[in-house]
């Protein structure tokens, strides 16, 4: 199994890219867990830059980061 | 099914992430085409350009444009 975690923070382009990647995962082999900054997990924003994400939507599989188009920078979240 | 194109171009991001998406995505729910510009389908880059695709590498799921990281600008594709 692949641990994937899906940061967001509620942007119209967050919640585009987490429904396009709900739809196309493969829940088999991922454990999908979906992060929300804005929804009392703004604790996990650490968490995040240490795996290298700069801006959201953020996939990050195994420790890899993929950014997912731009909806916000991890500034703009902090500064939320 | 969903129909899903991945672009790209060769850079090192593009091979990375064509990994990582051909890990997770579920090819029960997804056919997915791999497009490569620089090996021969540079035809294709008028069509990634209508969906929208403005840097490679990117996945088009049933024509909306998820850009992951960041590996060339089209622009850049193009001047090969």
């Amino acid at each position: 199994m692949s641990n994937a975690i899906f940061y967001h923070a509620g942007c119209p382009v967050c919640v585009s890219a987490e429904s396009r990647i709900l739809d196309v995962i493969d829940h088999n082999k991922v454990n999908l867990e979906i992060v929300h900054f804005g929804k009392g997990q703004a604790n996990r924003i650490p968490e995040a830059e240490a795996h290298g994400v700069k801006s959201v939507p953020a996939l990050v599989i195994d420790g890899e980061v993929l950014h997912i188009n731009f909806g916000a920078s991890m500034e703009d979240v902090k500064n939320g």
